[in-house]
């Protein structure tokens, strides 16, 4: 037909992708309360304010002692110690411990002056009221924490950068930072084109017509990545409909991503109005990634910009690839969450080109992968599997046999 | 002290727990928008109401054509057809395909009657004007999906049971399932206990007091296995007030969860006070387990109640372990998401007690496990950790150079 087929001007490979495509936006900080806290991105180091636990506190239930007073003790020439009362539970002791005596102590309670070891009461028994006997020596610090022991002033209780996990929110709790700030969620613009495609509400789309399957998925992996997504709707695939739609995407978003048309044309619409969108403009028309492959990065006044394949399945493997991390950079996370994933056997050869990355669909049964294959329309391979292989760019094909690492949804 | 120990009168094995601990309780259902639909777990199997996509469609940009037309083309000798129109997007065809014809189409849009395939463009050129030649044949049923291809009238899109992953939410969208039916989230009331734990929010807590770290860290666990926390505050270390503290939770809750004393003495009040709870009270009174020892289960009138150790590490092992595959019960999730491993080769020896699973908190740098040891009252050891690994009841310990797995956090 003599079309020219111009989309894949500059094709990258996805490594080359994560490494240089590194837009400088990133989110603002904000205030929240502990209970919102947990998966959020501490915006500078969480630091301990005060000692913790702040007093000496007993890991056992026993007595508090002075260490030396128990040294040489064995059942056959127990120590004998006066018991000189009992500590209260939550209450500073107001006795300080004297040589020869024990206070009887649970655990949790604050060490009185004057003793540096709790011993265990299984290593004790009553002499006679008023008197124990120390069956077993112990040494100074053993059966409880010191002051400082969980942590100290000005140490870090949670780093920048890694969102925060239960026993983080824990440790904040235990230092009283009960307000945390932690950088803004990105704001993910999520715009669907593509004339065939009608609102997932659409009771009857007609012949030709499908109800639009990325978005609603887009929008739950934004969420899984710290970000906050806002579903633009679905606009016509003519270059003044989408210039206007990105633009007005672009004001309030910290990334904006385009669900592309499935037809060549249609992409060229995309790429024309991302290319005209802002400075400086494309970084990239095409990825060396299967399924994949057109989909194209830019940087527009400040906003990364994504357009992704038309058909479902290709756009959510391009997000979890690429999307996924640059949603997280720009929430300032670096530390990502660890992907769950498992050795498995490949059961037949996969072939692939060298040079490219290919992502295959996968079941894994008593660690055998077995391989979905599928036009890669079909969004359904992607609902029955149960995780992907990557294919290296070096690799031209796996053979049956090979060990591999399966990312799990 | 002649004190009588009581606390452990029945101590079961976590593989015993898990298998045999399984309250009858589960949530009902609710009906929720697509999108807030990731992560929840489906009441009943989603069903597609139509066949997906609904029509054929074509998979190229190309020509749609009858396959016998091309058979035998080659570059040498091309199939000469004659170009019809095009196929507008969108838009059901108002045309059959004629014998010895060509429709041109692109990604996305519905074959026309009479054609069987979609020729790509890239296996066709220009004779003349409104005259293709064919140079590569066409099978039947290339270039397009059928009708039914990506799901069939009644196909299940998404099982009971497992929770909604992105490509589930997507494959919803394009059947029109807007609003599902899902497991109500589990109401998980927790309640802290402690004569010495005061809120996290509380400035100075004084000497011998500690801010609670475990209720915080507690509520993040239970939304992470899908349930929704009630945090009922701090109840003091006596009879009554647990007692109506834990009447009060249990009423509103599907699963109960006390965070106890740390003391003997504040364990036995708990257990007292859920033992009187309801019927038929506790299943057990200890974990083999360390840490997390002191780990109470009970069913108290359908209600299921774990009572946690005292101290903040021990208690948020014991509920990854355990607390999690029970808030998931409860919400009938029976797919379980994966968890994030890695394998790691374990740098020092691990001793360990035959009959008892112990749960070691690791780093992990390069591929090399390094155990954290430090008693079970530091939160900081769980801070530090990147995972954990667990050496097994059978085991007497693992020694250096051992494989392991890591749970990561």
């Amino acid at each position: 037909m003599g079309a020219v087929h111009k989309e894949f001007f500059t094709v990258r490979t996805v490594a080359e992708a994560l490494a240089g495509f590194r837009p400088e936006r990133r989110t603002g900080s904000e205030r929240v309360g502990l209970d919102d806290a947990a998966g959020r991105v501490p915006a500078s180091p969480l630091v301990a304010p005060h000692d913790l636990p702040g007093f000496p506190r007993a890991t056992v239930d026993g007595f508090a002692v002075r260490a030396a007073d128990t040294y040489g003790a064995s059942e056959g020439l127990p120590a004998y110690l006066e018991v000189a009362g009992r500590i209260q539970m939550g209450v500073e002791p107001d006795v300080e411990l004297a040589a020869g005596r024990a206070l009887a102590i649970s655990t949790g309670a604050m060490l009185p002056r004057g003793a540096d070891a709790v011993v265990m009461v299984e290593h004790t028994a009553e002499a006679m009221p008023g008197t124990i006997e120390v069956v077993k020596p112990a040494a100074p610090g053993d059966g409880f924490v010191r002051t400082d022991e969980d942590a100290r002033a000005g140490d870090v209780l949670a780093p920048a950068g890694r969102p925060l996990r239960a026993q983080d929110l824990g440790m904040l709790a235990a230092a009283g930072l009960v307000e945390v700030d932690v950088c803004a969620r990105p704001r993910v613009a999520i715009v669907s084109t593509g004339d065939e495609v009608v609102s997932p509400d659409t009771a009857v789309p007609g012949p030709a017509r499908v109800r639009d399957a990325t978005a609603p998925a887009l929008a739950a992996l934004v969420r899984e990545a710290g970000g906050e997504p806002d579903l633009r709707g679905i606009v016509p695939d003519d270059a003044a409909s989408l210039g206007r739609a990105l633009t007005a995407a672009k004001d309030g978003a910290d990334v904006v991503v385009v669900s592309a048309g499935s037809s060549v044309g249609a992409r060229d619409v995309t790429a024309a109005a991302i290319g005209r969108l802002g400075e400086p403009g494309i970084w990239c028309h095409g990825l060396a990634l299967r399924p994949g492959k057109p989909t194209l990065l830019a940087e527009c006044d400040g906003v990364p910009v994504i357009g992704l394949p038309g058909n479902p399945r290709s756009a959510l493997v391009v997000f979890r690839l690429v999307g996924m991390p640059l949603v997280r950079l720009v929430g300032s996370v670096t530390v990502a969450p660890p992907e769950p994933t498992v050795r498995a056997v490949l059961d037949r050869d996969l072939p692939s080109s060298a040079g490219r990355l290919d992502v295959v669909q996968v079941r894994v049964t008593d660690g055998v992968a077995t391989p979905l294959f599928g036009r890669s329309a079909l969004l359904s391979v992607l609902t029955a599997a149960d995780g992907s292989i990557v294919v290296p760019e070096e690799a031209t094909g796996l053979p049956a046999g090979t060990e591999v690492d399966v990312t799990l949804y």
